[in-house]
């Protein structure tokens, strides 16, 4: 199947926006054996927009657009896609009644949006768990339109409902794949070492970009789930030959959440006592569903009067070795499991800017009243060096556990 | 000028590659006065380029390109657009002189490279500083191809040449605008409020969502700076008689920004108390630049014990009411500002998932000894209710410091 992706949004062509969807769509496409073989991006001009599926429908089977779902009056992607099929639209009862709970039955605030609910009698609605705009798959004479909600999380959510329809609909061979995770090791690196396994079919192996996440994606092609899957752990098999210690988890994994599965199993509980990261740690690890089974909480020490008061860092320590260094650092990491009385503690101290020695971060993991410790220094701006450091003290927590079998842990 | 961006690599439409290089140079056309009107992406692939190249030449004055400048035989970019415009090359000697240089003068690597030194006689070449690829400026019936290479870091050096050759070459209207960050009020509240106004034009008024952001944009043409920025002021002015009060602030403003600016200037010390966010408004608030100014911490009270140690939450009240009750947020409020004695603190607390009731949520404001409390109940999966917290409780503070006089704040 031939494809076009469209971007449709003025703020595209001014530039205020990055457009991620392009990118997370064409990669998927390529998985599905969609083949991508033009991208354009268009600004909120009905006319334009309708010329632009009109002549796309005549070269390509199937059309997928983002943006310009809303509710607002420049958001008329749907209307001209529409038009550009000849179609008319009616209310979706079952959109309607979502949209009525959606804005709690005020009837002024459910006009603003009833447009969202109007589609055409043979449309596909695709549903929409994360935004009040859904997406939907126009059809005429086997031609198909598939239109994506702008904002990526909520995209994302939608193009699953796609891909299911679409699989059901196209594929006698079924697609089987599996994302493999890393830490610890750079994308170019990883690939590297890779290189020559992306060459292979069936199962293939190939990087899968994602922004703050190395990740390679294992995807094979069969009519029978039982010889796909095989395929695909084949595929899996070999990955791990190669690098499997830098593998912290498969496809939706985060490494927040493969850490919490690891400590709920060993019933181990943590906190965390963050300077530099200020929270970050503590928002990523809330991030995981029953993470309160284990994570205690943290104490965001920002100020030094904060470190002393709960984390009970010495005045002499900050006065001698300032809050960036090894010192603070194990007092603070004794200090959080003290206070909280938390199995393993989590610390970081550093500078993010603008003043200091920006970049020099410290980072420790205190379990079985040993502390690990580790000194950094993270290139960036103020928020890259934050992300990292979190990322950087996951890993290191991700380590020790490993290393360390339940039996040692008290 | 109108003018449209290429994007050219296939890898590109694999989805392997984001590419930021469209942004980038949509952008800076925003800045230059030159209306970009359309982007696409193509593959290698030497027909189609160069059919994009001529039908684009037919309704727009300038394309800009990047990609496929290198030396390898699929790098054919600057070959397609002499074509598209009847033009041949020849050894441009300056060019010829430095690739000279770059390959150390062995002939072979030359050789390879020798099409990177091939221009039309009319061509304007851009400087490459960053690689061997130079960009140029291919001319003819005044319409013009503008040819950059593909890695970002050369792209964004060679537009560089080229902008101060189009400001050399012409004088045009610059566009002005200025972007107004709301909040308090949804994206479709908001435009059902301002419909009349988006028809406007020249200071035309648009909104355009980011995630977790509402914001209008305000743009101006003119060829006068003044007479430009009197433009945007004017828009700004509209905006502002109908909706101002849920401006936070302007252009790279966030809500975080704003409020530091305020505690900053009124000398107000904040600390916060975090169940529900667990440490994402302390991670929100230190993304500031400088905010250890005010800033004293947070104590991350995910579990009941940490609440009872930390904030003195007292048992009684988790027994009677639990964690999620207007009562545990008050004494969480009372508690963070004991522990840390800062004049403002800030607590939440509620159901995330996977149990209790989802989504029920308290967030509150303590200043002057005065707890501002508001229950909430938020749709949405576990991160959402948690960012859209975030947002909400840095609203009410945002609304309850324009509300208090710096005098009332002891």
């Amino acid at each position: 199947m031939k494809a076009e992706i469209f971007s449709i949004g003025t703020e595209l062509l001014l530039g205020n926006v990055v457009d991620t969807n392009s990118q997370f769509i064409a990669e998927q496409c390529a998985a599905l054996g969609i083949q991508v073989y033009h991208m354009q991006t268009l600004g909120d001009n009905p006319t334009r927009v309708r010329e632009a599926f009109q002549e796309a429908l005549s070269h390509v089977d199937m059309i997928i657009a983002t943006g310009g779902l809303g509710p607002t009056t420049d958001d008329l992607t749907k209307e001209m896609a529409m038009e550009a099929m000849g179609q008319k639209g009616a209310i979706h009862e079952e959109t309607y009644a979502r949209l009525k709970e959606q804005f709690n039955y005020e009837e002024d605030r459910i006009q603003n949006n009833i447009k969202q609910a109007i589609f055409p009698s043979n449309a596909y609605v695709l549903k929409n768990d994360r935004g009040t705009a859904p997406g939907c798959i126009l059809l005429q004479d086997g031609k198909y339109i598939v239109l994506l909600p702008g904002p990526p999380h909520e995209m994302i959510g939608v193009f699953e409902e796609f891909k299911s329809w679409y699989l059901k609909s196209f594929k006698q061979d079924h697609l089987y794949s599996k994302t493999l995770r890393f830490t610890g090791i750079g994308e170019s690196d990883l690939n590297a070492l890779m290189k020559d396994l992306f060459e292979q079919r069936n199962p293939s192996i190939a990087p899968y970009a994602k922004p703050q996440e190395v990740t390679l994606r294992v995807t094979a092609f069969s009519h029978d789930a039982q010889d796909g899957l095989a395929l695909v752990n084949e595929g899996v098999r070999q990955v791990q030959e190669r690098v499997g210690q830098y593998i912290y988890g498969f496809d939706n994994d985060t490494l927040a959440r493969t850490i919490f599965r690891f400590l709920q199993q060993q019933n181990l509980s943590i906190a965390t006592a963050e300077s530099l990261t200020g929270g970050a740690v503590a928002a990523e690890l809330v991030e995981v569903e029953g993470i309160s089974e284990v994570y205690k909480g943290s104490i965001v020490a920002y100020q030094d009067e904060v470190k002393e008061r709960f984390l009970h860092v010495s005045r002499e320590t900050l006065e001698k070795h300032s809050a960036v260094s090894r010192e603070c650092l194990e007092e603070m990491l004794i200090g959080i499991c003290k206070a909280t009385s938390a199995k393993i503690g989590l610390a970081t101290t550093g500078y993010a800017g603008p003043t200091g020695d920006v970049g020099h971060v410290w980072i420790g993991v205190r379990i079985n009243g040993v502390n690990q410790v580790k000194e950094l220094q993270i290139h960036g701006q103020r928020t890259q060096i934050i992300r990292r450091t979190v990322r950087q003290v996951l890993t290191l927590l991700w380590n020790v556990l490993k290393s360390v079998s339940r039996e040692t842990i008290e």
